[in-house]
This record gives C-alpha cells, structure tokens and sequence, in this order.
C-alpha cells in the first residue's frame, strides 16, 4: 500500500481537471491575443474560466490578475502600495520574505496558532497599508479570524478618516491552504486581496492568482505585451487557467462533504496516536483548523528520521513545511506558538486529501505506531 | 483544409512532450522540495530536465533560472541592475516596457531591421550597464549579428577597464524567436543573458527561462521558498520544464534540417505571390531572416479585412505581432524600419513551422492570391 498524506505540499493533478486542460495544450493551442476565429474561441474560454473563478469567490473578472502560483501572487499584492505593513508572525516564507523588503511589524500568534486581531489593530500604524495574514497556516492548519480582522480593518479605516488621514489600509490573506476547505468568498472574509493557489487544490502547478477589489492600485511586476489588464504581462497560460477553473469549480463543489469525511479521518489518526503516546503533542487550534491537517509531535525524538522510517514503508508525510524542511532549519512557526526544541524537531505534519480513505489511515497509524516505537527504542527511550 | 500560418505567436504542444511531461502531472506530482524518495527523485529529474537544456545552450545548470515565460526572463534579466540601457527600436513590447522604465536609449535599425553594432558602440554611455537587442524579430523576422555586438560589448569592457571605469556591462538577448532554427550556444552568441521560451518551441506555455552569465547578479523580482537558488520563488513548475527540456532537446536536434525545409517553403510563398503582385513589398533582411518567417505587405489594402478572409477559408496568419494585433496601433516595428502607413496596414506576417507542407504552402498562396485580388477590386484597385 501506498499512502500520501502530505496534500499540503503538493495535489495530484485531478483527472477531470487534466481532461478539462488536455484540448488547450496542441488542437487549441491558439494565442489568444491573435486575432482569428479559433484564437477569439480561445480567448472566450479563457475569459470564462476567470468568470468561473471569479464568481466563485464572488468577485468580478476584472478583479483577478492571473500568476504564475502563490508566490507572485503575495509579492504582487505587496507591490501595491508603500510603507508600513502588519503580517503575523507565522506567515509562509513568501509572505516573510517580501514584508522583510519593507518597513513592517511581525504580530505574535498564541499557542494555538490564533492571530488576535486586537494585537493586529494595535500594530497598525498611522503609515500603514497592508495587513497581510494568511487564512489557515500550512504547517499547524489553524484557521485564523480573518472577518474578526477585517471589522477591525474597517474600525482603523473610520478613525483614519475621522482625523483625515488619507493613508489606504488594505487586508490581504494568503489562502493557499484554503481552497477545498475553506469559504474563499471575499466578502464574507472582509478581505482586500486574496492569493488562491491551484496546485494545492488538484490543480495545475505555477497557477494561481491575485484577486484586488478595485479600489487597490495594483503596480505591475512583470511589464510587457499588457496582458492581464496590464498587470501582468506574458502569453496568457491558457492550459492552466482553465485547469484551476475546472479544479476550483471541484473543489468548491465537493467542500462541505469533503471537510466532514477529513475531519472524521484525521481525527481517527490524532485519537489512535494519542491514545498510544500520551506524550505527543497536537500542536494547531483544537477547532479551527483545518480538517485535513494533523500536526503532532513527538518530543525527544527526530522527525526527519520518523519520515525516512515511514517513507521506507510506503507512507509519506513531512517534517513541516516543504519549503523550510529542505533547509534543516527549525520552523518559525513552531517557535512562534512556543513549542520547545525537542518537541518542535519530533514534529509530523500530516495532511489528508481525496485519495485518504479509512484503509489508508489504518494503514497510516499502524505505521506510525511502529516507526514512533522504533525510533523510541533505538534512543532508549522504552 | 486547415492551415496555420502563425506559428510565430503559438506552438502546439508537441505530442512527444506531452507524453514527456504527462508522468508528472499526477502521477509523479510531488514537490521538489519534499524529503521523501518519490519527491526526491522528482527533484533529481527536474534538474536532469534543467541540464539538459543548459547543455544546449552552453551553459551549467546554475547560471539558468527557469520562469513562467519570456517576458518574466526579461524582466528579471532587466533587473539586474540600476542605470542606462541601450535597446534597439524594433524589441517586442515587453523588453520596450521594461527598458521605458529606466533611463534608456533606443538605436535605430536599418530598412531591413537589422542593428548596426556601430549604433549600439555610440549609444553606450559611461554608465550603461546592459545592451539588449533580440536575436530575431517577432514581426520581420530579421536575425540580429548578436555575435558582432557581443565583439563591441568586450572592446567597452576592454576601454573602461583602461581608464578604470567599474560599471559592468552586460548583453541580453530575447531569443523567444529563436529556438529550432537558430545556434542558441551562449558562448558562440557572446551574450551574458539570453532569454528563451518554451512556447514557440511546441513546448508548454508560460515556461521560459533566463541564462545570466555567473559574473551577472541577479537580483530576485520575486521571493519566498527561495527555489531556483533563491532567484525565483514558488513551487517548481515540474511538468512544464519537463516539457521544455524535451522540447528544446527535439527542436535542437531538428534544426539543421527544418531550417532548410521551413526555408524552401518560405521562399515558395514568397516568389508565387510577388509574381503574381509585383508590388508586394517583402521586409526583414533577405538572408539574414528566419527560416520560416515572411512579412509581406501590400499597400493600401487593409491587413485586418485580409486575415478575416484568410479565416473564412481556413487560413490563419498575423497582421503583426500578436501583443500588437490586439490594440489596433500601427507595429512599431513597421515604422522603424520606414514603411510608410498603407504599406504598413496592408501587412500581413505568414510564419511556418512543423506542420506546413507543400500541401499547405499551395492551399495557402491560392487563399491569399483569391483575398488580396477580391480586396483589389473591392477598393476599385482592379
């Protein structure tokens, strides 16, 4: 048996979504800038994906910049203004990394994880223009406030122009995590911008897009031919829009099943491994997580040996983050919810996705069980 | 009949490419960075996938940064760093854009669009960092002689270094055009960037890359996980640069021969048509000119009225170039090179590839010999 649980750094493409890409890659392969009839069609169909797309998190076409993944997607959003910007101290490292390039304050999470949005309201300040959160964290899927955050966007925006301060505070949220799972309607999150990514959703790698209400003056990154209502130029991906229309569509069709079937499967694991070990930790909100994500640590020993031992059994799950586990760096988001060393280095991340099944999960904490035991055993420890 | 003839602004994805990176949208979909042996050893063929293109082109994997596409090359390749640049006046659009951003100056291009390296010699001031010419033109197809302006770029280099001036200077070529018929061997072209894109090559859309000599400092457009040794951001875009090595590997490997098949075809078009409207006025230079490329114009006949009936009989050409065609200006590349305005608008731009034969080389004359003679007499010209 082979056994995938590690959705949160990667979706398999969805077979229906590749069925949906497949006519664009040769017989309509057309620019869709070129002005003849089977270019048009495409342009149409290209321009209704993003209609698809849109209505989905009820915004308008006009609203969606397409990009090339998340990553364009955050420092995009983050070129839209200057000056001072609020982020939580557990962002992605996309997130860090561009608010680093700018004047900016980190906000502490607590130990579950949880932005308060009073912290971030008491962060902001006369100069800034963004707040930036994400919606779920990628490594502990705690789910954070974000219609709390935007009451408070709008209370700051009320006093600024009581006083007549000028300055535009905008409330962007990275939902990379999101798709599947989460509402991503920007009204009911009282958001911005949003960054959806579709290669965490079975759809296409390198696609995603920024959506920016129309008061945002977006600046583009990548100057050119003007595509993308001049904010993003290049050849239009075609292929991959309408993959993340088709994966999107999916998804958001299958979401409220689907969080109940994952809520059940990984509470099965967490309930099994923590009858086992008593010691491990469950580190992520106790409610508002996300329903696919299990992060569980056990203290004292070390992951990257656990996920070699389970790799050799066919199970893969990862250490932390795809992006910070590569560098042998400890997590910023494990010392940000104040887990200790050794707890944070015997740290699972385990995510649930649509291929999960109850055999799979069986199989899963079997394994895990024998790895813990082993890895327990070989350092003394029983 | 159906025949394309626009193979300048779209590709189709070639089946054998397809079948290439097919593998890797589902079932090997793992992200690179993962530590586990299947994700693994998708990393080690994604940079199997980037030495094979390196080796192409003459260059070690790590001068080669892979991005969504040309125009994102470009840019990144533009912003490398901070001063004067010299372009030529027939770029496309997006090396246009990015060089209108700083201070920059445009060299003029002779009748058949070719730069004269002498004109970028007397254009270089003191404090010009970069040289960015295209190695063939997107509308006119002429070829420019890179390798002479690379000749001028080491004698500036020879010269500050003699009176100790230390701003580098660089050369970057947009080879978009270029891939299948012509020597993309950096060295040979003595270029220190060079821009190439996998979707004129029947390779995927939105996948290019940008070759930067090691003496050349990138500088990141954008950040995050730090992938492509922290110089783009975002997870590995697996598939397409799965596509673009074995499309790259196949159009190398065809060139010699296609060059002399495309240019036999091309020349057929050419000769039946200016035999039977001797007043046809062909651009780009005669020799030095892309295999498969003609732009032929007849003046004061309108271009837009020639595609259309051109599409009524399945036939598919450009007026211009593609960013161009959308936005109904006059191409700033028929200006340059001193076409007066009903020359300009009665152009049409025919551009051969893989699937034009004989076949469709005679099916094509016959449409645009029966469209141009009913224009004719439409505007009472016969």
């Amino acid at each position: 048996m082979n056994v995938f649980m590690d959705y949160a750094a990667a979706t398999p493409l969805d077979s229906d979504v590749l069925a949906a890409m497949q006519p664009y890659f040769a017989e309509k392969f057309y620019n869709p800038s070129s002005p003849y009839a089977p270019a048009v069609a495409v342009r149409r169909e290209y321009d209704a994906a993003k209609s698809v797309i849109a209505s989905i998190i009820g915004a308008r076409s006009g609203e969606i910049t397409m990009t090339a993944g998340a990553t364009e997607s955050i420092n995009l959003a983050f070129g839209a203004g200057d000056g001072h910007v609020v982020v939580s101290n557990i962002e992605h490292q996309s997130v860090l990394s561009v608010a680093k390039r700018r004047e900016h304050t980190l906000v502490s999470v607590d130990y579950n994880g949880r932005v308060d949005p009073v912290a971030i309201k008491r962060a902001i300040r006369e100069d800034t223009w963004l707040v930036s959160v994400g919606l779920a964290n990628s490594e502990i899927g705690t789910i954070q406030p974000i219609s709390k955050i935007a009451e408070v966007i709008r209370q700051v925006r009320a006093e600024r122009f009581a006083v007549g301060n000028a300055t535009p505070l905008y409330l962007h949220s990275d939902a990379s995590q999101g798709a599947g799972q989460l509402d991503l309607h920007v009204a009911r999150l009282g958001v911005d911008m949003l960054t959806i990514n579709a290669a965490k959703m079975y759809g296409p790698k390198q696609v995603g897009l920024l959506y920016a209400a129309r008061s945002v003056k977006l600046q583009p990154q990548i100057v050119g031919g003007g595509q993308e209502q001049g904010l993003r130029s290049g050849t239009e991906n075609v292929a991959g829009v309408i993959g993340m229309a088709a994966a999107f569509r999916k998804a958001d069709a299958k979401r409220h099943g689907e969080v109940l079937r994952l809520r059940e499967l990984r509470d099965a694991i967490q309930t099994k491994l923590c009858d086992v070990f008593p010691e491990a930790v469950i580190s992520g909100h106790h409610k508002n997580r996300l329903a696919g994500h299990l992060h569980i640590s056990f203290p004292g020993l070390d992951a990257e040996r656990l996920v070699f031992g389970l790799e050799s059994r066919n199970v893969y799950v990862a250490t932390g983050s795809a992006c910070a586990a590569n560098k042998g760096t400890r997590s910023h988001v494990l010392t940000a919810i104040g887990l200790d060393d050794a707890t944070a280095d015997g740290s699972l991340r385990i995510t649930l996705g649509k291929d999960t099944n109850p055999d799979a999960v069986e199989y899963a904490v079997d394994a895990i069980t024998q790895e813990v035991h082993r890895e327990m055993k070989r350092i003394g420890r029983v």
